[in-house]
């Protein structure tokens, strides 16, 4: 079922406009390839609409947001929810400072989202949404542990409900829900969490899935995080002697370039709760 | 010949400013060390001028193009101009939106660009020199094949006669001319499009290449043009099971660190219309 | 010693907040994962001073400054001081245009930096202290050799104590001193100047460095410039025939990944003077 969702990816080549930092996007675009996607990126506000309107989907990420590129956020985003696209929010950092999570914020108030991927900590903060700053350890809530699972699935449930969108929590064990239903996912590697930016990639991954399978955003958003996870053990499992975290990077990106559906129907790891 | 030029780089070292996206310039710069250059950027209106000045070629792309960089777009070129230098123009996504396709009219209007490289569509656009916007889709002429060649060489050789600058329109099949002659050139690897940017390191290539070789601008181009491909090659015949998109743009600019004006010569697939 | 120094920044896990070039940033992020810190990157006005708040140290790097990032330097330099967090100054390009000189000398006079890494020619233009444009050969000063070391050593110590920072100059040779003792270091490969960046890794890592240091400055810093130079050594060691300056930044952050203390300890080459 999700193998089918990557095939429609790579049959329907979406074309994905990215409103992301400037950190990890070049892994963004490369990933949006490697998965049959297109990318294009910009944040002008006097560029975005034009932009947004020739694409299939909106990836806004708020990694390094400026007082310009959070104009651009605001017009692409109501551009594209004007056209019925797919818009996806990574709230990076949203929790550390007080910009970030006041734009979060009122992105979710102004624009609704197709769906909302971040870490617990971010997730948790928007769910509050209120716009104090807390800094990163104060507002670190538990992760997401075989533990603290059964309360974590009625979080992540409650907050796709109220928000109306699909919301991916991402962690060691990986979260997600329509409201109704929860995928449990566990492929990954914990080495991962030594390359900056997998999660910004996944945003594009999970943006680009939609767009190929509007009809079944759920499904779609769980095959991108299984697939970004099959990636890392795929990957991973090529590492050689002397490989470390920069070829570890290219080695993922590798990985979804020569992924399958069958590939990823087999190592998807996955209950539904 | 063209290996020629690749050595006059490699014996002259470039110093190359580049305005370019953020999405490419890591490559960009290491493709530019990869040939014998050097590298600087620079897109802050009051920093250009003195950065172009020490520099002996500009190359403007407006990938990611905002109001501040656009303003130092135009400010680096005329002064780049003033002091004789090459500039070259890659019009990223002209004819996508309309301040791309009006920025790089006006532009052209205002700099005499010593060469301009882009795909078919972009290039296009620029010929008709109109300011509307135009969706992907609605822009995209037929791409360079062996059947519409004839009428492309006419197009390219037109344009470059009317901006009297040497024109390089990429895909399939390459096309390089300065309004005489013709460069037809078929290097390269269809994988090269799953990568994000082989176009931007191209002009930063050809903007070095240019530097190197003034008296020679047509076939500067053509070599560079033909060591982008050619890298494509001998990187594709590098790869290994398991390699992907990410390897191999790590593979492409490797190509082009080992390359001499030997294997350059004997790569090189052109003919001359 | 110095392998002291890095296995107590994978003790520690120190969080860095980077102001730096949209070029080599991406390589800044996973070099300080690779050694075991955390990066964090923002550069709006708006958004520093709660980005810095949770963080250990900054990292200033004037690369591609513009007129919102240069008042973000100010304000997140200032508030760092205020925590008393560690700040280091990466002043690329001082010299190289009014702006950048500018830019370096009044963040000097505002802000005391915990340590200032540049080339020779940045580390003069700033002990020059005036904000006049040179180009980069008018500026370059002697590189240091083992002919000009004496010198070298007493024009960085005095710059040391003047600015009450700990100065690295690298190059070929490297130095490292707080004004009473130098470290000069001979770690490190030709072949790392041809990929970007090198440089700017250097400053994230000198960062993280210091900040898992505090107590003993010179010798985190000289850590961190053996622990580059050393991976570069590594990094060399393990290529490949067909490999070139791409796959060699891959390597060389995959051997800061995988050093330990003890190989530290062991391939570290320096003197102290």
């Amino acid at each position: 079922m999700l193998g089918k969702c990557l095939e429609n990816v790579r049959a329907n080549g979406p074309l994905v406009h990215n409103i992301t930092n400037y950190v990890t996007v070049n892994d963004v675009a490369n990933v949006l390839l490697a998965c049959g996607g297109s990318p294009i990126m910009s944040d002008e506000p006097e560029d975005v609409e034009d932009i947004t309107a020739i694409c299939g989907g909106l990836n806004i990420n708020i990694g390094t947001l400026n007082k310009n590129s959070i104009e651009g956020m605001f017009k692409a985003g109501k551009k594209a929810i004007e056209l019925g696209h797919i818009v996806l929010l990574d709230p990076v950092g949203a929790g550390a400072s007080k910009l970030r999570t006041d734009t979060a914020v009122k992105l979710m108030d102004e624009i609704h989202f197709s769906c909302i991927r971040g870490n617990i900590s971010e997730i948790k903060t928007l769910s509050l949404g209120s716009g104090t700053t807390k800094g990163v350890d104060a507002d670190v809530a538990d992760t997401v542990t075989e533990e603290s699972l059964d309360t974590a699935i009625r979080f992540v449930k409650d907050f796709a409900k109220k928000t109306d969108a699909v919301v991916a929590v991402t962690g060691a064990i990986d979260l997600v829900s329509d409201g109704e239903r929860c995928f449990v996912i566990r492929n990954g590697r914990p080495e991962m969490g030594k390359i900056t930016g997998t999660g910004c990639q996944l945003s594009g991954l999970a943006t680009a899935f939609l767009v190929a399978n509007s009809d079944n955003r759920l499904e779609a958003v769980a095959a991108a995080v299984c697939t970004m996870g099959l990636a890392g053990e795929i990957g991973w499992s090529n590492m050689k002697n002397g490989d470390g975290n920069s070829t570890y990077r290219n080695r993922i990106i590798d990985a979804i370039y020569n992924m399958d559906g069958e590939t990823l129907d087999k190592g998807a790891k996955y209950e539904i709760r």
